[in-house]
């Protein structure tokens, strides 16, 4: 499986994500973030509910982020296009971070980054990765036929 | 105690809840009714623990919204101090409604209703409301010296 | 063109949108319909630029929301995948509704509504519904190919 | 006047705020230092106005977000209440950042950054501040009477 499929996504921005000065609120791009990295693991073939705890159900590990910046570029009107660019990185076992490179029409406009621990959920003591996160950690760091986007 | 201490409340416009029409946007009402039927309760002296889940503990009854809706009648800008106008009210031994109405320098802009089932959260099954919640709906209808927003 | 293009839509529940219940939050399901009714424009031909007011360009009428509402059937889940069906209706000359309805794996989840004014820009006073829009809800009313959600 | 007036707020974590994981979802820590902000410029005397546009009138300086970024060190759940220290800091003529520090209940819990740049909001070319915003800086950095919390 080619990883372009998972780590390339696009949205439009909309109209509620704008404020007064007309242009996109800084708060959505880490939304929209959290939002791809959710989207990157359910087109990997994970489902929600092994990783995002529903009613009922817990799984195991929890992932929460301890750190999140972005940087903003370029302002982003309503309807404008985005190309959405994931680099998943494990920086060791119990931790992995997301780089997210925003482009719209062939230009870079943002980029964002989440840094997220694995945790027991019983507990909240810090533990190791879930495999299914492995897995998408490893096929992702691959990169076959991703094109860098300029 | 005086229910104008928990039913009227206030809150500013924030520049975050602004679109590119450069006034509210209007989804961030609902938002601002949620958030005050909590204040509300607070204030009231109900601990946010007895009626809302947390981690490892779960209310047996939860307080699910099945209805809202809202009005709007004058646009909000950035900056405009809101007065927020609470009137709660039971419906059946198991649903209550909270009416909001909200005024900016004494102009009415806006109303919000939330409709709110009582359901165990084990099962899901109807059931009457806890009873932190009938005592606030009781002292609620009193409205002792509360002023009608004209 | 069949208008079940512009008019059945789709979306998944994010993590974000769920809250400590462990279900989608109320509130977003008021966002999730003004995403659908932008998308729906765009995916119908009109530009948002033709609609939304972007920095130095206003167009000449606004469609500020002045009523909506929602009614909620069954709790929906992070990963939820959801089926949106839109029915924009006009009222008057200056005025028209969309009605959603969302339903996930077959089963009616949700509806919502919202009203949308037309008005001058330049003045607020209530004006005729702009020609694009006039265009989509002719087109949208014809219905062709569009099978009930049962 | 006392900068802990205008630089310590105070809120409490609401319900929607919180994800299925029981905990505030880390996207809205940033909504609430963007508030934290307008809510100091507040207290300081600036008039929202003077600073964030409104419909037919933008101030000559905006201010867009060029960075941010948030740590988190502890979950918050809802109805934790959070106090808010604010540190802003001119950078050069044309940019500051604020730094935010979240605590609960004594406890240090999150801290936030943003950093913000002056553009001419016609042509959006680099400009120095505006002159209330540097009152506000300076008289930020005299932070008499602020307590450090430990």
């Amino acid at each position: 499986m080619n990883p372009s499929t998972w780590l390339l996504l696009q949205r439009t921005v909309r109209f509620g994500e704008t404020d007064a000065a007309g242009v996109m609120h800084f708060q959505q791009l880490l939304r929209w973030c959290h939002e791809a990295y959710e989207e990157s693991l359910e087109r990997f073939g994970l489902e929600a509910a092994a990783i995002f705890p529903t009613p009922g159900h817990s799984p195991e590990v929890a992932l929460p982020i301890v750190h999140c910046s972005a940087d903003f570029r370029r302002p982003l009107v309503c309807g404008d296009p985005l190309a959405i660019a994931l680099e998943p990185k494990r920086l060791d076992p119990g931790c992995f971070e997301v780089h997210y490179r925003f482009s719209s029409q062939e230009q870079d406009v943002a980029t964002g980054l989440t840094r997220h621990l694995a945790i027991r959920t019983d507990g909240r003591s810090r533990c190791e990765l879930p495999a299914g996160i492995n897995r998408w950690l490893e096929a992702s760091s691959l990169k076959v036929g991703i094109q860098p986007l300029t």
